[in-house]
Parts: structure tokens; sequence; C-alpha cells
């Protein structure tokens, strides 16, 4: 077992070597190059300087070349020296001409010197063994790197900026210090010492329980920021739900990703607004059918509308309301419950032959484009109603996240609990050691094996 | 319109700015500034060291940051001084977090200061017209990015060692120096002199006609590495030529990449093999027919077959031969002419039928895969059968450069002709001098901007 330990070890102290830039091709391609003998591995293959003598930070022009010392590519290496690298490792990067087939050729001649094949992730999984970064910065990455929309990166770019893990140290210290006087009364315990003050105890308690709380409430902002806002269009067949969607992503040249129904019949389409993403999810009409398709569509329409973040209801203006109508819009307002839910008046360029005006929240042409900018500040306006949001704040957007800071309240508070009963000091000291390892295991300080692998998976090969 | 080029030209003198990595997410992304004033420009939004204080060839972490003074990305920036770089010009280049917003919004970033979104090819194109390479050398960078088999790459590689370039120069200096004789005796023309020595000058145009028409012939070969193989496979319906097809391609992980019938309904397939590229062009099976749309993939068969490299035809050996097809292969034969072509019995594991064996070049079982390999190495000597090729050879891969070489040697052979029929020198030198005019254009001693465009706008944006 013992030899199996060490040789798994001496695998991960290997230096590793993977493509970093996006596959495809491009005028240049980056070939990262990671380890202690990261300088020695690639001057094997590089005609230039010697690159163990050089300074770090520094660019060489060279060539990569073959076995036979036939020229690979023409190169510039750029040397980074432990720990003043990405990795803290030594590391080298090779940009080359970014072609598919001589990327490849580059990336295989440094393999070919015994450098290992790196998997996804493993740079910034190396960076966070060697202390670069906190593994909450170390997501932050990630999240960069996926973001669909400018206020996702922004949000992220906050989180790799340590604002995160500054707010969990100081939970941290803040716990640190309870325990500590906790623990002294134990120490003290068979002389039968009280709490040096209990109240101080109580106060230090109910301030980081109340501040752990308030930043899990921005969760739900955090949350709509780096997936989406889920938006859900319904109302009935021929509605003008697709023209509206249609007319939301033409006129902001959005990226558009068309998921036709492989898993429901709903068609998702990404919209950015104003830095913020909104998934527009178009359903299916709804109405009553004996048709089993057309009744798998209205389910599922169903059910996007149960997982909405915002719903749009739309009604044709220029067909009158039938009872069933208003049934069915006052039921869908009464169920979305605090889910915001707009109502908006459709074809409002057609005569109008609906008498119930005044409830709508807007009428729109979506043809003729009125009113649509309107409509637009609306979507945003409602979406983040009743969230805290501001640019420069800091927003938990992980759920993994939430869960940690979730349970370390639940244990401060249960710690709160046990002292307003008079608990003894060994049984608080449990909960607040818990809550100090739920805390630590946002920033990594206290973790495993199976949380990292989860989070580094999600990484590209090559970061 | 002195105005307009002044103009036009503070335009070209403008930095210019462009991704120069794939589009896509991956671990990092090159965002490529070049200009006089690049150093001014990106400080402008760079948070770190002052860039133009830092030496040449050095790396810099640091952040972007909008005009709000946000970041917008941690980034590395390397700086390469005027004219230690890749266009000659001052040049940053920056690499940021690999994803497509954040990439996008560093970009936009630095082009608010005033920069110039690069067009495609631009910075090569600078780094042609400030002397930092030949533009056959140029025409190399695309050619390594675009290749699509490990012997394009290093035939492109030759040309960018400006192997091309040396022969062309040499040329010229020989005609140059055929030239000079020329023009001595016209300055003498006066007083009757005859050419100093006729037969040396004859010598020096025979020895560079030759030499050119032995470059010349390399691009056959040339040709068949940079674009493929053209390889076409017919034969009757359901002889084995859509198995074969996926056998090759299949055992050898090639990049396979089906182009269904949109203008023929031929399937194209690439396939490489030991660093050659074949495409691969699986026809419609060859008979007669009334059916009109048959009829027409018949005749894209035979067009692709007078379009081939090397010919494949396939015979089932489970079914005896008829009289016709025995009329057919040898009319292909025939046609074919000088395109190598290869007769295959298929299905050599089922019960033989046909007694006609002598005249196969190989018999093979495409689902047992027997004798595959043996047909991979035949497909490979066949198709350079009779055509110069060796690894280490310098081959002429474009047919701009052959176009070029082609006009400059009949040029030279029109002089030789001239001074055969004892022409006087100023005859003699209008063809020497088109001559020296069409190898220059090779280099881009000579050229205009039409040409420059077209060659350039093969480039992507970032080269």
């Amino acid at each position: 077992m013992k030899n199996n330990n060490e040789q798994e070890l001496m695998e991960q102290k290997r230096s590793i070597a993977a493509i970093a830039t996006p596959v495809g091709e491009g005028g240049i391609a980056v070939i990262r190059v990671s380890g202690k003998d990261a300088f020695e591995k690639v001057n094997a293959v590089f005609r230039g300087k010697d690159l163990t003598q050089v300074p770090s930070h520094t660019v060489h022009f060279g060539k990569i070349v073959d076995e036979n010392n036939l020229p690979v590519d023409e190169v510039l290496a750029t040397v980074f020296k432990s720990p003043r690298s990405y990795t803290g490792e030594n590391t080298v990067e090779i940009s080359c001409h970014g072609g598919v087939l001589v990327t490849q050729k580059v990336l295989e001649t440094i393999l070919e010197t015994g450098v290992k094949a790196a998997e996804a992730g493993e740079f910034t999984h190396r960076a966070f063994l060697n202390g670069k970064m906190d593994l909450d910065q170390a997501e932050a990455v990630a999240d960069i790197i996926h973001a669909k929309s400018i206020k996702a990166v922004d949000a992220a770019h906050q989180q790799l900026e340590g604002r995160l893990g500054q707010h969990i140290k100081q939970f941290r210290q803040q716990i640190i210090d309870a325990t500590a006087m906790v623990e002294l009364e134990l120490d003290f315990i068979e002389e039968d010492v009280e709490f040096a003050n209990k109240e101080q105890l109580m106060k230090l308690l109910v301030d980081v329980s109340a501040e752990i709380n308030a930043l899990l409430e921005t969760y739900e902002t955090g949350r709509l920021v780096k997936d989406g806002v889920k938006t859900v269009l319904i109302g009935r067949p021929n509605a003008g739900k697709s023209t509206l969607l249609n007319t939301l992503v033409g006129s902001d040249r959005a990226i558009v990703t068309d998921i036709a129904g492989t898993t429901r019949d709903t068609i998702d389409v990404d919209w950015n607004y104003e830095g913020l993403l909104f998934k527009l999810i178009d359903t299916a009409g709804l109405r009553e059918t004996d048709d089993i398709v057309e009744a798998e569509g209205v389910k599922r329409s169903q059910k996007a509308f149960e997982q909405a973040d915002l719903v749009v209801y739309l009604k044709d203006l220029s067909h009158s309301f039938t009872p069933q109508e208003r049934e069915e819009i006052k039921t869908f307002q009464q169920r979305a419950g605090e889910t915001p839910f707009i109502l908006i008046g459709t074809k409002a360029d057609i005569e109008q032959k609906t008498e119930w005006r005044t409830e709508f929240d807007l009428k729109i042409s979506a043809l003729s484009g009125d009113a649509i900018n309107t409509l637009k500040a609306t979507l945003k306006e409602r979406a983040l109603e009743n969230k805290h949001y501001d640019a420069s704040s800091l927003l938990v957007t992980s759920s993994r996240h939430r869960d940690a800071l979730k349970k370390a309240e639940e244990q401060v508070q249960a710690a709160i609990n046990g002292l307003k009963l008079g608990m003894t000091g060994d049984f608080l000291s449990i909960d607040l050691r818990a809550a100090l390892n739920e805390l630590g295991s946002i920033t990594g300080e206290i973790t495993n094996e199976h949380i990292l692998d989860s989070i580094f998976s999600r990484f590209c090969i090559g970061k």
C-alpha cells in the first residue's frame, strides 16, 4: 500500500503539459508545461536559449524540434520560475502557430520527453495545492471561463479577487474566538468556573449568525447572475410567444442556442440584456387537448413554469377574453407565488377586442417593436425585484458555497440555543467546530479528494 | 486625393488589436496589440507595471480595467519592442482567462483606447511590409495554420525558413548577371561591340532555365502534400467502396469530415496516413440507368474521376465478371492515362467467382481487415510514384508560385531563343527583366495591393 501511495505521489509531482488555448484554427496557440523539471523537459526539445539559465518572466524565440532534430514549429517560450507562476511550480508557456495539427504535434513532442498529459483543471488544482489560491478562487476561474453574461464575469471576478474568502476568514476568526472562550471554560471545568462573560459570547455568536445570513441572502441574486434568469413565456397558442422571443433575441444579436426538445418540447434561447443573462423558454401553447403528444407538451410547459424565475403570460389582445382564460390567468398568478409574474397584451397593433385592459403590465406589438424597450427594462426590473443587487457587492453564486454557509449558520444557531439552555462548553464546542469545518470547506482549508475531483472536473483541459 | 492617401496612410499606421487564439472556451486566450503606440494604448487600461518602461521580451502580471476602473480581467502582458517582434512594431500580447465573453470584453476595452480592430492577416501583412519576412514566408504562416497533414506542416516550415526564397534570390542573381552582360553590350551598341562572351551568356541562361524547371517539377508533389491526394473510389454498386472507406478512416482515427452532397452526390472524407492527407471520394455506383437522379450521380462520379490524383477501382470478387465490366475497367484504365490506377478485388473472404485474377493489384476483405495495411502502403506508394518526394527537399506547394516560376522560365526561354536568333540586347533585356519581375512577385520584392489583399485575406483575424 505504501508503495502504491508513493507511486501516486510521484505521479502527482510529475510535470504536466496541455494545450491551454481553445481548439481550432487561430493565429496563436499556447501549450503550458508545469512542474519541477518543466525547464529541463522543454529544454530537451527547444532550440534557442538554455531555458534553465534565463530569468523568470522572460520570453525567448526558438524552435521545438522532433527526435530527428527536424523543426516542429517556431515558437516563443515564456519562463515562469517557482513560486512566481500560475501553479506555483516552474512553468513554461510555449506560444506556437495556431493550427490544429501543428499545436498537437508540439504537445506530443513535449509529452515524449516524459511529461504527463494534464487532466482537466490540473494546473489550477496544483495552484490550489501549492497555496497560490483558495478553493473558492479556483472555482471563480472556471466561472469566468464559462460565464455567459458580463454580470456573471463581474461576480466571478469579485470571487477571484478573494472577497468571498475574506468574509469566510472573518467568520472563521469570530467563531474561533467564541470557541476559545468556550474551551477556556472547559479547561477549568473541574473548578466549576462559569463563562468569563456569557453575554459577550452570545453577542459574538448572534453577530456572526447575522453576518452569515446576510451573505446567504445574496445567493438568490448570485444564482440569477451566474445561471441566468429562467424566463418562461406562457399563453394560449398563437398568443405571440415565439414572435416575442425572436424580437428580443434578434434585436440584441444575442448568442442564440436552440436546444430543440430532446428532453422537453420547450425551446430555450439565451438572451443577454444589460449584462444579465435571460434563459428565455418558449412553451407549447396552453390548451385542453386529447392529443397525447400535445398533452405532454402542455405538461412540460407546466414544469417549466414551476422552475421559472420570471413568468411572462402573453394574451392576444385582438381576441376577446374567454371566462376560462380569465380563470387560467388568475390560477397562474396565484401559483406563481413569489415568482415575478408579468401579464402582457400582444398584437396591440391589431384592433383590440379585449376589454380587461387595466390588469395588463404592458401592451406590445412584437412585430412592430412597439414598447419592446420598455418590456426589456421591465423584464430586468421584475427579475431582480426584492433582490439585493448592486454591481459592486459580493454575491454568493455557487450552490456549494450556499450549502456550506447554510450548514455553518445552523451550527452557530445550535450553539446559540445550547448557550440559552445552559449547556456545557463541550457541547457548544462540537457545534462551533462543525461550523468551522463547513466554512473551511468553502476556501478549501478543510476538504477531501472527492470534493476536489468534482470541482476540478468542471474545468477544461489546459486550465 | 493626396488628403485621402494621407488619411489612408495614417489609418495603416494606427495600432491594431485582435484576439489571436481560436474562438471558444479554453484556459487562456491571447489578445495581440501592435503599432507605434501599442505600449501607451495598453498602459491606459492596464494596472500593473508601466509597460512603456519595462524591457523587451518580459512578462508582467496586472489587470485590465474598464472606464470605471473596474477589473475586466487579471492578465499577463508580454512586451515586445520594435523591431524585435512578429510585426516589427511595438507589440503587447495580453494573456487573459479563456472565456468567450471575458476575452471579447478585454479586446473591446483595448479598442476603446483608439486602437483599430485588426483585419484578417493584418499582423502578418505588417510583418511583411516591415521587412520581417518575405511574401512566400508570410504565405507559409497561413499554410502551417491551415495544414491538414504533418507533411503539409513540414513543407510549410521549409518555406517559412526561407528555403524557397533562397532559390528565388539565386535565380534572380543569375538573371541579373545575364542582364548586366546584355546591357553592357547595349551601352556600346554604337561602337558595334559584340557580346563579350555570347557563349558564357547562353550557358548562364540555360543553367537558370534548368534550375527553375527542376524546382517547378516539385509542384506536383507539393500540391499533393498541401491539398491532399484526391483518391476516387469507383466500381459497380455494392462493390464495397463505402466499406473500404470506413475501414481506412476508422482504423486510423482520422479527422472525418462528411461533406454530404450539396454540390455533388459524392462523399469526401479526409484520411491521414503516415503524414500524408488523402481526400477519399466515395462515388455513386456505376451503372447504366434511366433514373435521372441516379444518372446525375454517375455523371458526378465521372467528374470526380477526371479530377483524381489516384483512382481505385473496386471489383466484388464474389460475383463473376461480365463482359461489360471488363470493357469498363479497360476504358477507365485508358482514360486514367498518367493518373495512377489501382484495381482491387473486394470481398476476398467470400467464395470467389471471378476468374480474371491476375490483373488485380490487390485482393482485400474490407470487413475482416485482410491486407488493409498493404493497401494503405500501396495507396501511398502509387500516389507518389514518379513524383520527386524526399522529406527534407523543398517543395513548391502554391499555384501562385508555380505560375510565377513558369512565366519566369518562359521569359528566360524567350531570351535563349532570341540569343540564338541573334537578336539585339535591348530585346533580350526586355525578356530578362520580365523574368525578374515574375520571380520578384514570389518573395514580394515586386508586388501590388491586389495580390497582397488576396494573399492576406486567406489568413484568420489575429494573425
